[in-house]
């Protein structure tokens, strides 16, 4: 990979050595979860391109568009609305990040106890090795979690960061604040990018996010059929690279996608047989390249149906109303769909629990695995919600809270073939 | 103690013997880390005997209100304004739990991650073991952090519960969501109790609290002494207390207090010499009995001059406007005190680096213990950034980061003691 990147990856400040170092883990990693899989889509070709060129080509299209006066937007969560920052002229990427790295510096300066997910970033942050959050002008951050509320102010430090306040609840005076704070990070945009959000900008925007998504939807209702078109790494991946890539082309490549999966279905052919039991995976995002979870669950004989997740359908459940006519308007329907995301930070939050329920049933899932990062206490406590629910559902629920680490892939796939047998 | 509180305790669906033995632990730490000081001030005596019949004397009184139609309202954090309560024609008392009990039952449902805090009031309750929680006839949450915003959801499975929003900055879309959650908590207090709440009734309110404020004031500047006219463990006591005895008597009680502290700081007469390294506690809340920290910290020779911390001057530091005349404004008044908190769980919370400061110069402390519990994420990534500020002032701070178990004891005594050596 890459040795004509090197020049790019140094104006950058990655430390180089380290970066390479950890490219190879990458690509070795990916061959074993990725690669090794039979009868995959021909269409995730595309993706396997995409990820062998993970820090270089889509970075190099990032710093074209930066040399030309583009600004480039870095989030971490799904709150923060992705039309506005293409409104504004600039692109977007999602920084959140799966892995072990930088782990050692992280913990200088937040607690052990925190979050994998953020000191996944500031790992990658301060070991200098993740081009896309180097090639950020601005970095925009939320306060969803504690975890991530508070780092952002030590981030700040590292890097030009704005953060948008997410309410915690869904009445009318959250909505009023979660509009001001819409209007408020625009004018931060606008400021970034020396642009204004015109409504045809913002229209324009709007349509090809929502473009996106409905790529997306059609990925996850193919899923319903049995046998399983494609497996959940591949899915997962997909909803990934949603995050970074180009958003026309990427959408693109998910329709040709659909169009090879539902040659498959029409033809009865699965990547597993039909009756292999079916999960859907709910719960915290899994980022780049934790793909921990689901490489155990389908190696112990399962298949994943869906992702109930920010790298999944709560990223692509809500359209963005394209009625809207005016400036004002359009930013209403911006607040009310981001207000829809079902996020554990919400007080209360049962909406998640119906969604959990109808994805079951959808994608005719035998169970689902709740997953919740290490000390992330929203999913943690939300499970129990969960479990609650899906009892009187009658779904069965297996609860995982789990690290980057790969310490504890013997436990897991102990508990989660024991889990798959008794789906029958 | 108390014998003759059994029918009482039993009617409020106690686990009398659990209870029993719960109480003998107590009072066996009580008297090692009270009754063993030397020189306390006479008018500890009170407290004395508040701790001695802490689970009898004040729940008969609240029993007794409930007999004849008046209600009570247990809150977990400072940010529910107590004037409300009280204004509505309820009692109100502070339900924080400083005492590892019950912690199994808690675990059960919630994860074994979550700050020790809001495992020992969810402890407490499963255990049968808080004839407070018990007395409640209603339950006032709020959203500071993750932990305490979903274990509410499960606490209202268990008791009646109702969750005030806390915003998590201080904006004026903040303050106008804050308003609303006053207005909307209110109301919900005036259903309970049957009562309007009416301008005469919360003036009245108002004054009660900053009554009691202000006695809690003299004895925080009366600590700037050198010597310290009064340890700050039996400081710490007074400001815990104060969560839920009868506001009236328990500001009598420290008036009382203060002017015996005033006659010892004329004499030149102190708890410890003069010159003893004095410190500074800031962080986390220390609720009943959790005095470990102060009680290792005193034990190492030092003397503790302040509490930056919701149990301590973060509860006491703003007084409400008495001026307000109508409702209304009354109302507004309260918002624009309560914003003033400066907990961990705003971002930016910079008044705070600001009032740390503040504190150390005004009662001459040497240094700053930062304490957090485990696994809370807002104060303990909020230390680095108290570190920042300090380091820049010249002013040593020891970082803490404890449960309620005793099993760090000795590890901390070696910390802490190193660090009151440095002071010398
Ligand atoms: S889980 Fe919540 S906080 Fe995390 S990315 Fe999703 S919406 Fe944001
Ligand atoms: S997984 Fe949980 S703790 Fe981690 S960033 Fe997301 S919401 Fe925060
Ligand atoms: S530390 Fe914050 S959340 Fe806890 S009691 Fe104080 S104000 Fe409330
Ligand atoms: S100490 Fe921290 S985690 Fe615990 S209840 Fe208070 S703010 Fe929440």
């Amino acid at each position: 990979m890459g040795g004509d990147y090197d020049e790019m990856w140094r104006g950058l400040g990655l430390d180089l050595p380290a970066h390479e170092r950890l490219l190879e883990l990458l690509g070795g990693y990916y061959r074993e979860v990725y690669l090794s899989q039979a009868d995959r889509p021909r269409a995730m070709a595309y993706l396997d391109a995409v990820m062998a060129d993970i820090h270089g080509g889509r970075v190099r299209e990032l710093q074209a568009a930066r040399a030309e006066g583009r600004k480039v937007v870095g989030t971490f969560c799904v709150f923060v609305p992705e039309e506005l920052v293409l409104a504004a002229g600039a692109a977007c990427v999602g920084l959140c990040a799966g892995a072990e790295v930088g782990f050692a510096e992280a913990e200088r300066l937040l607690p052990r106890n925190t979050c994998p997910l953020v000191k996944s970033f500031f790992g990658f942050r301060l070991a200098r090795l993740c081009p896309f959050m180097a090639a950020c002008d601005l970095l925009v951050g939320e306060t969803t979690c504690d975890g991530k509320k508070k780092a952002y102010e030590l981030l700040a430090d590292l890097a030009p960061t704005y953060v948008m306040e997410v309410p915690q609840a869904k009445r009318s005076a959250d909505r009023a604040l979660f509009r001001e704070e819409v209007r408020r990070l625009a004018e931060a945009l606008e400021a970034l990018t020396g642009r204004r959000i015109t409504a045809e900008g913002l229209a324009r925007a709007v349509r090809l996010v929502n473009r996106r998504r409905r790529a997306l939807q059609r990925l996850a209702r193919l899923r319903g059929a049995d046998p399983a078109p494609i497996s959940g790494r591949d899915a997962l991946l997909v909803n990934q690279v949603a995050f970074y890539d180009d958003p026309e082309r990427f959408t693109g490549a998910v329709e040709a996608l659909c169009d090879e999966l539902e040659a498959r279905v029409a033809a009865g052919r699965g990547v597993a047989p039909a009756g292999t039991p079916r999960l859907l995976v709910a719960g915290a995002p899994m980022a780049v390249p934790n793909w921990k979870v689901p490489h155990v669950v389908e190696g112990a004989g399962a298949v994943i149906v869906g992702e109930e997740s920010c790298i999944g359908e709560r990223h692509t459940r809500d359209l963005v109303d394209e009625a809207a006519a005016d400036l004002d308007a359009l930013l209403d329907a911006l607040v009310d769909r981001y207000l829809r995301i079902d996020c554990a930070c919400f007080t209360p939050n049962d909406d998640r629990l119906d969604h959990v329920v109808e994805m079951v049933r959808r994608t005719r899932a035998d169970g689902v695995v709740h997953f919740a990062l290490q000390f992330c206490q929203p999913y943690a406590i939300e499970a129990a919600r969960v479990r609650d629910r899906l009892d009187r559902e009658g779904i069965p629920m297996l609860r995982i809270e789990t690290d980057y680490s790969m310490e504890d892939v013997d436990a897991l796939a102990t508990r989660i073939e024991a889990f798959v047998e008794t789906l029958g």
